[in-house]
Formats: C-alpha cells, structure tokens, sequence
C-alpha cells in the first residue's frame, strides 16, 4: 500500500499533495508503468484522508496521462514515463552581469545615454494615464501590424516639418527599437544579398545583420562619408548608412556624394540604401541636414530613426519609412505580425508629439547638449592645453572625438583614465577587424553629464594623461 | 540675378525660403554646376532682404554641400547635383486596411482578443506613474539585454508557483511578443536546421519561422497531439509544440507523448523542443498540465509564453525560459542586444504580479471566461439541437471548435454567418497546404463577447444555418 506523509496544515492542498507524491513515485520508476493503484477508499482509509482528496489527485493524474482509469478495474500506471536524463549535466550558469557597468567610474562618457533630468516624467505620466483610460479598447486588441494610425499621423508630420521629408502615415512602420527594424528590413530586402555598412561604423549592426544571416561587406569611408566607389565595387545591393551624422566620426555627407549614392541606387533593380537618421534632431549651428529620403524620388531610400535619443534608449519606440513597393510587400506577407510596441506607449508618445510635448522637449535637449557639448569643449582646450591633442568639432550630435598625440596609444589612455575613475572609449571598438583603426583616438559622449562633471571629468583625464 | 518671392509674413523665415529657392534650382538644373552666385550684398538688395538672411541661406547651403565658398570669388554651384528620378513611376500605395476588420460584424468570435472590462486598468495606470517618479534612471539607460532583473524574478516566481517550473531568473529573456522571440530562439538555434510545427497549428509561425529563412516542416497530429513518430521520421532538429493545450484542436498532450518527445529530443546533441504556453493560465476544471519544461533534465526544452492571453495582446510583453547552454549563447552572441520592452511596461509588470495584481486578475478572468465558455455551450446545444453537430468540450482557452453535419461546407456556414452579422472562423485556415482540413469545422472565440452576446450569436448561428 502507497504511504505518503501529508501534511494537513501545509498551504498545499492534500490532494496536490498526493497527486505529486504519487506522480513522483510514478517519474523515478518507484511506481512501475502496468502496476495498479489501491482503489480510492482503500488509500483514503490508509492515508486517513478523504476520497474526495484521493478522487482528486487520481483525477489529476489521469488528465495528464499519468494514470489510466479502467471502468471497474481501477487505476494503472501509464507504461515508459521514465523521465530522459542529461547526457552531460548542463553547466550552471553565471549571474547575469549587471546592467551598469559604469558603476565603478566616477564619471562616464557613454554615448549610449541621454539626460535624466530633461525627460518629462510627469507629462508622460499624465498622457498614458489618459491614454489608459480614454483608449482601453485599442490596447487590449493585438497591435496593428504597421503601428498605431495616431502615432504614424505624428511622425509623418513630425518628418514633413524638421527633416523635409513627405510621406504619408501609410508609408511608416512602427516597431521596439533599431535591432528589431533591421531585422524588419533584412526580411523584406531578403538575405540572398550583401548589405554594405559603414567602417568605422555602429558595430552592433554588424552584429545584427550577421545575426540575421545576412551577408555584410564593411567599406571604407573618406572626408565625405563611405566612398561611393567602393560601393560600386562591391558586390553589395543595399547599403546602411549615417549620412546626416556618420556615427562616430560625426562626417556630415555632402549633397554630391548623397546623389551618387542615390545615382547607384537607381542605377539597378531592387538597391537600397538604409538611412539611419540616430541623432538628427541634435544639430546646433545650421538646420538639421535634411535627410537623404529626401532627395530620393526612385523610392530607393528606406529611413529608419528612433525616440532612443530624442526621448530615451529605455523607450523602445522606431520606425521605418518605406518606399511605396516595400510597403506593400510588408504588408502582403507580414499582415499577420502585430507591431511590436504596446499599444499604450504608442498613443502615449503619439499624445505627447500632438500636445507639442516632444517638439518642446527637443529644444529643450537640444540647448542642454549644447552647453554640455561647449563646457566639454572648453574643459578640454583648458585642461589639455599641455598635451598635444585635437578634438572634432562636429556641430552635430552627443559626442566628440578627441585624438591624443601624447605618445599614448588608446588602449593606455583608456586605462590610465579609468585608473581616475572616468571612462572613455576607443574609437577603434567602431572599426571592424582586421581594418587598422586610428591611434589614440577616443569618443566621448557628454550627454549624461552635466556642464560641471565634464569639468571635473576633463581635468582627471590631464592627471591621467600627463 | 536670382529673383525669388519671398514672403515675409510666412512663418517660415526668410533665410530659409530663400534656401529652399536656391536649392530648388540648383536640384531642377536651373543654376548649373560650377555657377557662381550673386554676392551676398548684391542679391540681399536685389531680394530687400538683410544680408544676414542671404548670410544664412547661402551658409546653409555651403553646409550641406549645394555650394562651395570661395574666399574672395564668392559663391559656386557644386557640379553633378541633378536629382536621380523614377525608372518606373511608383505605384501609389492603397490606404491601410482598418485595424478593427470585424466592425462589419455585429458579434466577432476571434479568438485574438481578450475581454474589455476585466483589465486593471486604473491599478495598471497607478503603478506605471509610480514606476515614472521612482526608476527614472532605469527608464532612460538602454533595457538591459535580457529584461528587468525585477520582472525576471517575477516571472520565474511565477513559473514555479503556477507552472512548476524551477528556473531562476537569469534562465528568463524578455521579449516583445511571441513573433520577436521566436526570432531571436532562431537565432540562437541557428537557420542552417529544420524546425517541424504541428499542422494544424499557428498559422501565423509557419510564416515567422519562413520569414526568418528557416525551413519548416509541418508534421500530423493524433489524438494525443503532435505524432512523435513522424517527428522522429523527419529531418527536423527541432520542434515547437502547444502541448499543454494545443491550439487550435485544444489536445492536451498526454505525459507518455510529452516523454516521447523528451527522449526523441535527448537521443541526438543539438535537439530542442520550443513550447509555447500560451494560454495555460486558462484551465478550467483539473489544475493546469504541467510545462513539458518540467520534466525536462536534458536542457532540451525552451519554453515560451506571452501576457496576450493572461493580460492583453496590445501589451507586447512575453519570456523564453532558455536552457544553460542557450542563454550563455545568447550572452556570448547578442550581449550588445536591448530587450524591445520599454523599460516602464517591464517595471509596471513586476510590480503588478508582485502586488498579487496578476494573479488575482488570472483568477477574475479565468472565471468570467469560464462562464463565457459555459453559456455559448449552453447556448449552441439550446440553438443548435435540431442541426447535427459535434462541439469539442475543451476545459481549457479561450476557443472552442464546432463541428457541423447539417450538410453545409465551412465556406458556406461563415458566409451565412457573416450574412447575419457574426464572424466565425474556419479550422482550414490552421492546416498548412497542401494537408486537406476536416469538413465544416470552426473555431469559436468566447473571450471577447459577453455571455448575452454570445447567445444572441449562437440564436443568429441557428438562423443562418436551418
């Protein structure tokens, strides 16, 4: 007879706990498959438990294929329900990593943060609250496939007015963040072809496209941007780039090299060329470049931005803007697919956009970066007046290149600046190997310090480096 | 000289008509490469405008590359700077179809939607604006790679408690929604394998899988779910199953196949089986079947769920519980990754399961929709008693099937249907070509109309189909 401990007074209720005793016997073997089960008055009586209880846990086991109930006859154990073993234990695993690395530094010149300050909690707040309560029907229903209509309606005004760009609702596609739009757009340009990236470029793309098996060629860039010739060159039938704001060398492609880019995507059937427009809204002296989509009248130019600068990386808001054939391809074979952004940040940021909240917010962020862009500047030249240096003035952007002539090489000034506490990084984490990267040449983001940190940042880093 | 309407009551400012103007004939071919412009002096008295705005319209367009300065000759047209256009006209694109198709429809049976009212909507909103005040940090750094640590142990605390799964929370990788993350388990298990789905099944994956350049391979089913004789007669390395619940025949794979499957999976390296969960929460007489990960030892098993079901499809929140190996994988390959969930939703999520929000709206719901399912049974055997009909009693979902043998074909009983104003879904959409579906079956969707409705649905069903 089957003799289990129960314990009456566990939160778990007795029959759950026969029906794991019992399914625990019947797992390790100590039940055999074939062998049957004492009748329920039988084990209720010997386990002083009620039949109900017993009834249950039979029950149980029987609608999950432990037990098979044969009229009249009783309970048996199901045959083969040995559980298959790991042929090799599998090896445990290492805590994750935690997600500030930068704790251990004093002052961190990243690039991939922005302002803490600067984001309007209380209005987002209020607007999703809203959109809570006003749109509760939209956010239960799966997403539309291309992003809320609302959202759409405001980044294609949003376009027409700052970037100069004219297209319509229909033409974007909302989704959770560049690594997913990409992934997106590999979909419909196919993998059965090369995609040419910028080097130096964003390594991550690398990362993503080969991620998603598709075949990347890294070509060189020159004063103007990537070198249209060796586009030409290459193999490649669609290309990524970051005209308006190369990241991270901060090159600004000029209209003639924009023109032979878009001549060679005309120049065939089916190229493109991928516009990442990052940081376009973050130009301080002349107006914003207007973006290469623009110029484009072939319907060659996929645009892809995100609100990850503009509002913030932990808002995992994008979009595409596809020329008119690729649209109706996505939607031909992706009908099915629901937009990966919930609905509520969708008409939250769609609220926020038509109250004025983001143009004001980007301003707003616009003059902020600027003065920490300046004292960053000013720090430098005073702080490094003694060590032979230069530093990229790009009027675009949240970060600076600084390239030391002090005879250290990046690595040693990457290590003596963090032996200060300060972090900075090496521009050749942007080259893709086996390219030989520039000496000495750091990048340094200044968006998530203030005027006085990049101060203090800057004259560590003379201590360091003298 | 340049002669240009400028219109200074525009709230466009002058500078910036007159660099459109400019720029307009430099991109029509109007002014010519290599042509040089009226000086600043002269063309500002010519237009009666200041010099500064010819300043500026000229330094704008010196910046984007439309002009050279030459130091004391003045202005020049960059050569070559006529815009490519058009081989072929493109098509216009047709306006988006409306999201919601069934406003044609009095009572829709989908099975894609969750009930309205039952949302906790104001908690939700509650929690959210704390979750704004209190982590404004976390909102703005990029999501980490792998989720919220704080949602990570929510859910595995959950997983252990309802679905006797034993992970921590480092095995949980975050995801927006099913289509992300079986995307990203492509990328992990790599497309160079073939990935069998059960037929019928999600339509919808066989598309995603196909999307994601993998191939696939739709296998039958039997009464106990996915056959895994077929599974082991084919070339596919992995498989992904719907075993607690199959959808949409509504099989609950019995413990003998589940260990099949295991072992089919443990006998060869590099096996996996992906299980998706997606509406185990939804189990209205026996406690939920217990995951197939559960009784997994060998690693095997990668287990996927969403909150579609259990909270609502426009909150693209869903998991994968990987196995050790994989997730080193996905450290190792896809660190530079950001979850796509926006940090605040992941953040409100915790919360609100760590406030006993969610389970207590599992509950709510699991009973409303258990009472949604009872009546249109009620109803349907009421209606339907003099039409020859099977219906599947399924104690789980959110759907069930209803077989007819009134004579009438599937096609023919969804356009009487329709005729009468209620959208029923046909099984044959779930079977993948060229496998012929079962005559006259359809899927009905319970979760999203309440128990009037549904018998006012069922009343009309009669009408449409005597």
């Amino acid at each position: 007879m089957l003799t289990y401990h129960l314990e009456p007074h566990s939160k778990t209720p007795l029959y759950e706990q026969l029906y794991r005793a019992v399914r625990a016997d019947i797992m390790s073997g100590v039940l055999a498959g074939g062998s049957r089960l004492p009748s329920k008055r039988q084990l209720a009586a010997h386990l002083r438990v009620s039949q109900i209880t017993v009834e249950n846990a039979y029950s149980q086991l029987v609608a999950e294929g432990y037990l098979t109930a044969a009229p009249r006859r009783g309970y048996f154990v199901q045959p083969q329900l040995a559980v298959p073993t790991a042929q090799h234990a599998p090896s445990s695993l290492p805590p994750v990593a935690p997600a500030a690395v930068s704790e251990a530094y004093a002052y961190d010149l990243r690039t991939d943060v922005v302002d803490n300050g600067c984001f309007p909690f209380s209005t987002w707040a209020r607007l999703s609250r809203s959109v809570l309560s006003e749109y509760a029907d939209q956010l239960l229903h799966a997403t539309e496939p291309c992003g809320a209509a609302a959202l759409r309606t405001q980044i294609a005004q949003y376009l027409r007015d700052f970037r100069g760009i004219h297209v319509t609702p229909d033409h974007i596609l909302i989704g959770a963040g560049s690594e997913y739009l990409i992934h997106l757009v590999i979909q419909l340009l196919g993998r059965d072809r090369v995609y040419a990236l910028e080097d130096p470029g964003y390594r991550k793309l690398y990362q993503i496209f080969r991620a998603n098996g598709a075949a990347v060629r890294p070509l060189p860039l020159d004063r103007q941007g990537l070198r249209a010739d060796a586009l030409a060159a290459s193999e490649a039938t669609a290309v990524y780039l970051t005209p308006s704001h190369h990241f991270p060398l901060g090159t600004v492609m000029p209209a003639a090299r924009r023109l032979e880019i878009l001549r060679w995507a005309s120049a065939a059937p089916d190229r493109y060329v991928i516009e990442d427009d990052y940081d376009s809204e973050f130009r301080y002296a002349s107006r914003p470049i207007p973006a290469l989509g623009e110029l484009d009248r072939a319907g060659r130019v996929i645009y892809v931005n995100t609100f990850a600068k503009s509002l913030a990386p932990g808002l995992r808001i994008g979009y595409l803007v596809l020329p008119d054939a690729l649209m109706a391809r996505y939607r031909e074979r992706f009908s099915l697919y629901s937009s990966t952004v919930p609905s509520v940040d969708q008409l939250t940021l769609a609220a926020f956009m038509r109250t004025g909240g983001f143009e004001r917010h980007i301003s707003r962020s616009r003059k902020l970066y600027q003065a920490r862009r300046d004292a960053l500047l000013d720090a430098l030249d005073r702080e490094l007046a003694a060590l032979p240096h230069e530093v990229s003035r790009s009027e675009a952007g949240l970060h600076l290149l600084l390239h030391m002539r002090n005879g250290m090489l990046e690595r040693e000034l990457i290590d003596r600046a963090k032996a200060v506490g300060v972090r900075v990084y090496g521009l050749s984490a942007y080259y893709i190997p086996p390219v030989k990267p520039p000496r000495a040449t750091l990048v340094l983001g200044y968006a998530g310090l203030t005027e006085q940190q990049l101060g203090e940042a800057a004259a560590l880093l003379r201590q360091a480096w003298t």
